[in-house]
């Protein structure tokens, strides 16, 4: 008689679980893996898709089409909120209702969320970019604010409208003002006849001295000339301490407030690690960082628990830095440690992040990229950019018609993915004054 | 001293508002379009969108971007609300208020909405398709439907989710179950460990006794062919006469009812003029017909208001049929009549619809069309359809690689958009329970 397989329940569909699920392609195990989306997230290109250049099903492919073929994985749409630890059992929710799930090792890629330090209430005026909801109010909101501006009857009102503030200086805060300058600079000029889109201003705010943190003052120089040459304002060393319908106020290093007005604010600094962690490390007594991430032993398990182990955006090792190659890393060592276990095979080794280099891009033909030791910032790098992407999105399956289009549309000037729903401008504006009147004049449609 | 130019409002930005603004190109007139959304919407390929063909910029390019350079036209968001047929004004909303425009002549175009025959309660289980939300609605709750049957633990609950009804066997309602037939016979099988996602039961619900009213019985009698060949089922003679969360309540010619148990609901059934249309009405005493269509005057304008156009499926007139081409020969009729009175020519002769033919796809390479007294169904007709609906789309620039991308996707057996986010699935999804676990739990991230 057969001994039932070995249960591995793996918890997110982002580059963690995906890797996990696929490095057990040929193992002795069963896999179920539960998201509490139907699709993995191709998160660095996320805010293009807030940008109007790519559509959502181009960086979201359906999970359980990219994993059809694997026979031994089964996806399951589920947000999990509990997992007990003693009855090695998971909790996850869905409209169904809940469902337990008990397992034999799991693999928590549960990943980050946006952290606004204590402020949540910003997150109604400045939404964060970590999923497809985020990037689609986002473009709502961009749109919506050039939109609203060619209504603008006062200077006051015009300014506040083409105003962005990018809060965040990193990878995603550097390339969505990049992306917005392009936008305003070479798309949408000359559509609009009363309001100068070119003209709109791009602030950026970070209380660290320097963009693109993490790479070399050299690389993170020619960003920055970059940014500067697009008439992007860099505000580093300051902080945004105040986020309002309206605008921010920001702390200078001295103490000094400023307030600006900017209707349009996207919240790109803060990561904040999903609340499974805060309960993984109570239940466990495990360390976490300031972020909430966990402290995990050298091969990446819970403290006290070589059967959980905890990988990408939600661990933290080493000092290794949280990017998509550590989520694809530490996914994948998870699933070939598991499956030397069940195997009767030695150990692992130490979990060891083996660093395949950096790139951001910029602008349009424009990015900094570092490989090893070797540093390129300009059209070379953005060739590079281009080409890492384009391997890694021909891998998920994305079908090649969509990766010309991609190129296409990043190359070229326009966009395709430009329409805004009424509901998308008006019902979630943070624009939309008290007062005004009833807006849902003609409910449920979307008139033409 | 120059006189000031004949202003000419135009509202709605569909086929009727789009091609009146076109037709204004070289008018010594002043243009103002006003519009809820941001975009034309090419509402023949909705049913695409609502079934993860296409993306929404696919078939919604911006219609600024479309007017760019045709400098006599601007482009306002605006929902208009009110017309005041004396002071010659109309009454927009916006975000930013309320915002008033005078007019030398006005070209009502605002289209037509879901009409639910006075049960409006219907509308949140069975969400109509009439704009891009709809359709991302639609979206949602169709995946949705498959992502809870993998879930489902008992056969009731499996067979409920796993029947789609769409209400109306018009052109919309034979797209959508096409389609659904499509994505559950050819995309989704061998992506489900569970479910068989082949064995969906697809009914399509009318009290009209054929399939696409308005064609020839031989044409019509093609397209349920084709239908019931991939297992859609047709309730022909049979009224929708309730629908709740679970499902719809169907009533025979007879009198005798019968309760359907199904989770997706997707109204294609009644079309209902815009508000706007009864306040014209009611203001100028034009009658309307049962669907609340003004009856206009044999050059399109309101009776008393020969300053006043009303276009596409707000009016109605010599029986003409309610299709697309009705509205852009209509909008460009009034542009040209407008035009003729500002130059001070001779009225233009009564309008005359042109009858192009009507064609509708009911399945990849099935597709049925008349042109003139020519019919056909089947392959060739299809071959018609993609031809004519690709010189559409090129005409307004969406870019030849989308179009190759949608030609992929469509003869393909994939999809491009098949992402659904947690908040389509969850917060908008008629499936949810009451009593239900907070769903909520990490609010604003999209968990990987």
């Amino acid at each position: 008689m057969d001994t039932p397989l070995h249960h591995v329940v793996i918890v997110g569909s982002g580059f963690g679980g995906l890797f996990a699920a696929q490095a057990f392609a040929h193992a002795p195990v069963r896999v179920t893996l539960l998201s509490g989306t139907n699709h993995h997230l191709f998160q660095p290109l996320l805010y293009q898709v807030a940008t109007g250049v790519l559509s959502s099903g181009e960086i979201a492919p359906p999970t359980r089409d990219v994993l059809k073929r694997q026979r031994n994985v089964r996806v399951l749409l589920g947000l999990v909120t509990h997992i007990d630890l003693d009855a090695r059992e998971v909790t996850s929710t869905s409209p169904l209702g809940e469902r337990r799930t008990s397992y034999d090792s799991i693999i928590v890629a549960a990943g980050a969320g946006q952290s606004y330090f204590g402020n949540d209430q910003f997150a109604q005026f400045a939404p964060g970019l970590k999923g497809l909801d985020d990037a689609l109010e986002v473009r709502g909101r961009i749109l919506g604010a050039f939109e609203l501006a060619e209504l603008s009857t006062d200077d006051e009102t015009l300014d506040r409208l083409l105003t962005f503030v990018v809060v965040g200086a990193g990878a995603t805060g550097v390339e969505m003002a990049g992306q917005i300058a392009e936008l305003s600079r070479r798309t949408l000029p000359g559509t609009f006849r009363h309001i100068d889109p070119s003209r709109t201003r791009i602030v950026v705010i970070d209380p660290v001295p320097q963009v693109l943190p993490g790479y070399s003052d050299k690389l993170s120089r020619a960003a920055a000339d970059r940014l500067e040459s697009l008439g992007v304002e860099l505000w580093l060393g300051r902080k945004v301490v105040d986020v309002d319908e309206d605008g921010v106020v920001v702390e200078d290093a001295d103490g000094t407030r400023t307030r600006l007005e900017a209707a349009c604010k996207v919240w790109a600094a803060g990561v904040g690690a999903s609340p499974l962690a805060a309960q993984l490390a109570e239940d466990s007594g495990a360390p976490t960082d300031r972020a909430g991430r966990i402290e995990v032993e050298d091969d990446c398990t819970l403290p006290g628990h070589p059967e959980v182990f905890v990988v990408g955006d939600l661990m933290t090792i080493k000092g290794y830095p949280w990017v998509a190659q550590l989520a694809m890393q530490s996914g994948t060592y998870a699933a070939r440690a598991i499956t030397r276990r069940v195997r009767g095979e030695e150990p692992a080794p130490p979990f060891h992040y083996r660093d395949k280099g950096m790139m951001a891009t910029v602008a349009r033909f424009h990015a900094v990229a570092r490989i090893g030791r070797f540093e390129t910032a300009g059209l070379f790098a953005w060739g590079l950019w281009l080409g890492v992407h384009l391997l890694y999105l021909i891998g998920f399956k994305n079908r090649v018609s969509t990766l010309m289009h991609w190129v296409v549309s990043f190359v070229g000037r326009s966009r395709s993915e430009q329409a805004a729903t009424w509901q998308q401008v008006v019902g979630r504006n943070a624009l939309r004054r008290e007062g005004s009147p009833p807006l849902a004049a003609q409910p449920g449609t979307d008139p033409g």
